[in-house]
């Protein structure tokens, strides 16, 4: 059997050069409750890219021997001193079949899965069956190549909202594969959503997909639009991927202007909770908080392996089981491109995916 | 009996324009429950200065009439809407001497009694007998005057620590007449302190009272030494009075450099949980956060009033027995000027107290 596998690592070097290659690796065969599973599809993450690029500066990308080098700002390297010199493998999540199997999994051998775990940007992945979802007879890989990352964000979104008491949610940027989803969610579930955008084009996609808050941060009318919505929802909960600039003040100070119409509103500003949570970072830049919004907020990061673990294990079986359940219809993904694993080695390949465009999404097919 | 008080009062008009002033006020006899107090000494905190002057711009005081005005710059006109044409009454607690009482309440008559409820900077103040504590005898006003805000919101972070699962504080900026206090109670009760001044003299100051790790912010080695205190402290929980700036920012990345000492340092930055409060508005600037700490961190508003609310009331009643029995002690203030009620309309003495000086401390005396 072959157990030689490639597997794509990123490495940063005390000089500040962060160098991206294509390792080879011999797997062991697989023990008890684990998989070797051929991997046949990945996305590309903006999580995925944190990892892979760090904060390295793209316009300094180039070919080096087998590699992909890229230089990284003096600033930035005090941030990454725990990754000097550690090779890591890259890839959240990814779909494939089990070519191999420890001896109580055999009757897996042969099975497509879903995969949560890293290292799925290889040709192989040895895996945990525990962190695998074994999908049903029939499904491509590329059906179950994003169910964890994406669904069970937007999922817990909606779980963080119930734990914490709020009744609505503010998105941006919401028109993003996550966001298509979290909008598909909240309207099975009757939630209010209100969806910031970037574009005339991106409230277009939304509306049609029935969204019924959709409001674009380029046009004039956007904080108006924005506290209306939020008014219309009574959202006090925001979830940010952008993460750098105001987006999330922005959203604190129409909530609490909201608040403020009622005539509780003290000297303080309201004693209504409002809660934004950051949970990326698609602008590494500073969060400016302009503090308009009283003494009753929050603001904090939101990961979701973190947030996993502290929900309830039987609401997270829930989420799983949905996600299977809806993985060509709630849950599905659309791809921009597809490039084999070699592609996140060319440097033109990968400035077309760190691109980042809201709604673009690439596929890794090892 | 005479009834008929003073009341300093803020009132925001919709123009713009600020104004302070005194409004004769006739009250009603004490009902059951009820005091009627003579003010004797009423503190100004800087949350005080919040309510008196907002966001006015203070470079254009000038008499007016009987009253004193400043302007209130545009950008900050929305942020009031729910003070326009409100006349407020100022100061959130002080002490005094009882001059009338309900009719269950006569054994109170001629006592002294600290209160907290606004509207202290008063010549009178009629206010339930729950919300003043009764000084023992002999007891001056000075003693009773600030026995709430600044001796609470000391308690108050010690037991948001403990009730959130932390074993070290981080404050700044530590040198003002509640930095002192915290000082004082973190001695008595073993509870590891990083002390964040602006001058060599704050530094001695605090090292004066016992302070075993204080940090001068305008030392070239205070980002080395910051780390270090938190490293020695295990801190991992800061309360922050400026508000703007990148103050909470700065000890949030330095708790994280701390956390990065540890093996465990994930892709995401440490799963230690960091909690940043500002408690404060000294700079009314944006917060500013460089999140170079990972996704386990947390922002928020602290305010007294709400954090006494969530507390198990068993807590709060404690915190209160031990402010009155250290009230001499662990809780004293100590004045750098005393003003009679009518200071607070003259320009020159207002200019002086607005100056924020860490350290400095006026008592209204009516």
């Amino acid at each position: 059997m072959d157990r030689d596998s490639l597997e794509l690592r990123s490495t940063v070097s005390a000089d500040g050069t962060l160098r991206l290659s294509l390792e080879p690796v011999s797997l062991p065969d697989p023990g008890p409750g684990q998989l070797l599973v051929r991997v046949e599809a990945a996305p590309i993450n903006p999580s995925d890219l944190g990892l892979m690029f760090g904060p390295a500066d793209l316009s300094t990308l180039a070919r080096d021997g087998d590699g992909l080098t890229a230089r990284i700002p003096d600033a930035a390297m005090p941030g990454l001193r725990a990754r000097i010199g550690r090779s890591m493998p890259v890839g959240n999540e990814g779909a494939g079949t089990v070519v191999a199997a420890g001896p109580d999994q055999q009757h897996l051998v042969g099975r497509r899965v879903a995969m949560l775990g890293g290292a799925m940007y290889a040709r192989l992945r040895l895996i945990g069956a525990g962190d695998c979802l074994v999908l049903p007879e029939g499904a491509g890989a590329e059906e179950g190549a994003a169910l964890f990352v994406n669904p069970l964000t937007a999922l817990g979104f909606v779980g963080t909202m119930r734990a914490e008491g709020h009744k609505a949610i503010v998105h941006a940027p919401a028109a993003s594969n996550l966001g298509q989803m979290l909008v598909r969610i909240c309207q099975a579930d009757g939630i209010g959503l209100v969806n910031i955008v970037r574009s005339p084009e991106q409230v277009a996609l939304l509306r049609g997909l029935g969204a019924a808050h959709v409001v674009d941060s380029s046009a004039a009318s956007f904080p108006g639009d924005l506290t209306e919505a939020i008014a219309a929802t009574g959202a006090t909960l925001s979830f940010d991927a952008i993460g750098g600039g105001e987006t999330t003040s922005i959203v604190l100070n129409a909530m609490e202007a909201v608040a403020a119409r009622d005539a509780s509103y003290g000297l303080y500003g309201s004693a209504v909770p409002k809660q934004g949570y950051i949970y990326g970072a698609l602008d590494l830049g500073p969060t400016i908080l302009r503090r308009g919004f009283g003494f009753s907020w929050s603001v904090g990061g939101w990961l979701l392996f973190n947030v996993l673990q502290r929900l309830d294990p039987a609401i997270v079986a829930r989420m799983r089981q949905r996600v299977v359940d809806e993985r060509t219809t709630t849950f599905a993904s659309h791809y921009t491109a597809r490039i084999p694993l070699e592609g996140v080695l060319d440097p033109d390949t990968v400035a077309a995916f760190v691109r980042k465009a809201t709604g673009a999404k690439y596929l890794i097919t090892p």
